[in-house]
């Protein structure tokens, strides 16, 4: 399928994909808009063309009131769009006027956190990473024993979720360095990133009730890409025995657009095998790994060009969505519309596919080497901008997340 | 000073308190209210009288809005109530129509939760209940090297906060009971509750600033009971590395009546003196710990009346309120209006001041005993209610808090 508008082989937005995201153009408000190649499709104009079903839920900062229509009308709202922008439709297509005020170039509009958040819900569910950090840590015990039998997981700080492009402050704190227990107080020095993917629940779910993982689907509204910032020398020193704390909470950056299960839905692979079995409440049928190649890209002030620094895959998790959201409800927690549940740092096999800093240079013992610039990196400078960005590849396009941007400003 | 309401003298309510809820009579809105005795005071019927100053922020199902307008309307409406209520005062005393449609008999409302809260910190600020506790899960640290050097806290789930008389369904989980490691799923064996004290902030703080803890005044509107329910089998089984998850975020309930830091500035004591020094972000001028009675009361399907299992006092906390806050922002978190940032489990000294059944119970090595019908318990069964309550005693009256209830339910 094909979109009037044009889109490059390359691009993450194709027709395929549509992802919802809030959007402003000059002084307006922020509105909710579709994101189709290089263009935002402006929902707002879209239905007061009438072109779009049911009740206007697009002129909001958020996209929270779109997602409680529920999933029969998430499915009717993304059919309404697709019609709209497929090749052979002439509505949009063939009158200027229309077009040009529903239809609005990527390089005139700001983005917005896209979604009013409700919880943030932090998994931990890499083996790969849980060995690497749990090994630096607790080098006596780096997999705990109940890693295998439940996604471990804690709350974070849903309020200082930021969208992509926000100024990450580095982060003043306690810390104990060495083998002290007699803390100082300054700037973290050990700033570091963790890539990560995260899913929004766009059902409710009362209290008191489970989710099991056959129901995860009709939850499950869509994805992005997170970076879970983390003062690592904070976190050595604060977070026994309640766990991670002021390391975390002073931001976490999502991706702009939210894409939706429907277009990862052909992305799906099975797996992996899990071993030592699964309790019955975490087994599932449908497959619910996605193959999403992901890369962390780092710019310090002095290069001119990003460099990759790390190339892996989200389906590295041993752990999927459906099993994180019946572990999560299992006690009876309720879900609401907006809840971010992010999946942990994505780390594969190989050293350059570690999603953290402490990972790839191994804890400053094998720092980082800036090609452009032979600047070395154990953890981030001020002035230090690390981009995530992610796909799925398809047959002739791609569903892509954009990408989930942030630079170190001075504490 | 007296109120020509008549408030008996051991009422929590009395014209000093005033503490804010919110309230339904009938099929009515749920809107904002004033305990005054056995009376709740109706701020939308007073507003529309024109004996509330500035906005109606009170046909709201919250008291965000109340919030919302800041420390000195704080100050402003709760000078205006007073002035209203006062014994001299005749405007509603002598208006038996008008008093009639603001001043409600309590025991025809129905209290909801007061407050759409946005993040809710747990803190671990009882020197006894941490050790207590550590003793027990880490027999060989009890008190980590960290704790006299900042408040231990972690993110709660605020979703799942409910008021008092929400009944507690028992949580479903895996535990994994003895030394084994292969868990097992089913509800809870070890339901248990946590006596503590929170704080509501009415004050927006922005990402990337810090409230030093002269500042901590204009961020805390009022105090509430909390119980913090915790699921002892499942927390030893899944809170490491990251801390307690769903042992916690089944259930939080909290009292019904937001005590204002206005009402509660005459209990202000010094100390108590920290030893190691703090840090300096963690020092303060003003007194901020609370001399204040706190009780747990049990009561199990066969009793008729309630045991007290617990006599302790809010005092016996190491760290307060704005070293907490002062902690909590000191890496730039933003505050939002309705944060709730609870204490932790208040225990004492003594054995039967210990805030959890945990502690009270010692592991279930010393059962309580209900004097009335014989029962003996190590955790909570099913039916069985528990009622925090908790008061600061003036000088002819007493600024109380209520209760914050919750009745055990079967899985």
């Amino acid at each position: 399928m094909r979109s009037w508008v044009e889109v490059a082989a390359d691009s993450h937005f194709p027709i395929q994909n549509l992802p919802y995201g809030v959007f402003s153009t000059g002084d307006n408000e922020p509105r909710v808009g579709v994101r189709i190649g290089d263009f935002v499709l402006d929902l707002v104009a879209l239905h007061d063309a009438g072109l779009l079903p049911g009740a206007n839920v697009y002129d909001r900062p958020f996209i929270n009131d779109l997602m409680a229509l529920g999933p029969r009308a998430w499915q009717e709202v993304r059919n309404a769009i697709t019609d709209i922008l497929r090749e052979s439709e002439p509505t949009l297509r063939d009158d200027d006027e229309l077009r040009s005020a529903t239809l609005i170039p990527v390089s005139q509009v700001k983005m917005h956190l896209p979604v009013r958040i409700g919880a943030f819900v932090d998994f931990y569910s890499s083996e790969q990473h849980a060995t690497n950090v749990g090994s630096m840590f607790r080098p006596d015990a780096p997999l705990m024993p109940n890693w295998k039998h439940l996604p471990v997981g804690y709350n974070g700080r849903a309020s200082s979720v930021v969208v992509s492009g926000t100024p990450i402050k580095r982060p003043h704190g306690q810390t104990a360095p060495g083998q002290s227990t007699e803390p100082i107080f300054g700037p973290s020095k050990n700033l570091d990133f963790e890539l990560e993917v995260g899913f929004f629940t766009g059902t409710e779910n009362p209290l008191g009730n489970q989710v099991p993982t056959s129901r995860a689907a009709d939850f499950i509204f869509g994805l992005v890409l997170v970076n879970d910032w983390s003062a690592r020398d904070i976190q050595r020193w604060e977070y026994q025995p309640l766990g991670p704390f002021l390391a975390k909470s002073f931001a976490t950056t999502i991706s702009p657009w939210v894409v939706t299960m429907a277009a990862l839905d052909p992305f799906r692979i099975a797996g992996p095998d899990q071993d030592p079995p699964v309790l019955d409440y975490l087994k599932y049928d449908k497959p619910w790994r996605l193959d999403m190649d992901l890369e962390i890209h780092l710019k310090t002030e002095r290069m001119s060009q990003p460099q990759v620094i790390c190339r892996t895959n989200y389906k590295n998790m041993y752990w999927n969505m459906a099993q994180q959201l019946a572990h999560q409800t299992v006690n009876g927690t309720n879900v609401q519309i907006g809840d971010l549940y992010a999946s942990g740092t994505v780390s594969g096999d190989e050293p350059d596919s570690f999603g953290s800093m402490l990972e790839l240079a191994w804890r400053g013992e094998r720092p980082l080497v800036m090609q452009e610039t032979g600047e070395e990196r154990k953890f981030l400078e001020d002035g230090d901008t690390v981009m995530l960005t992610g796909h799925c590849q398809g047959d002739g396009y791609r569903i892509g997340f954009g990408e989930a941007s942030g630079t170190i400003r001075p504490a």
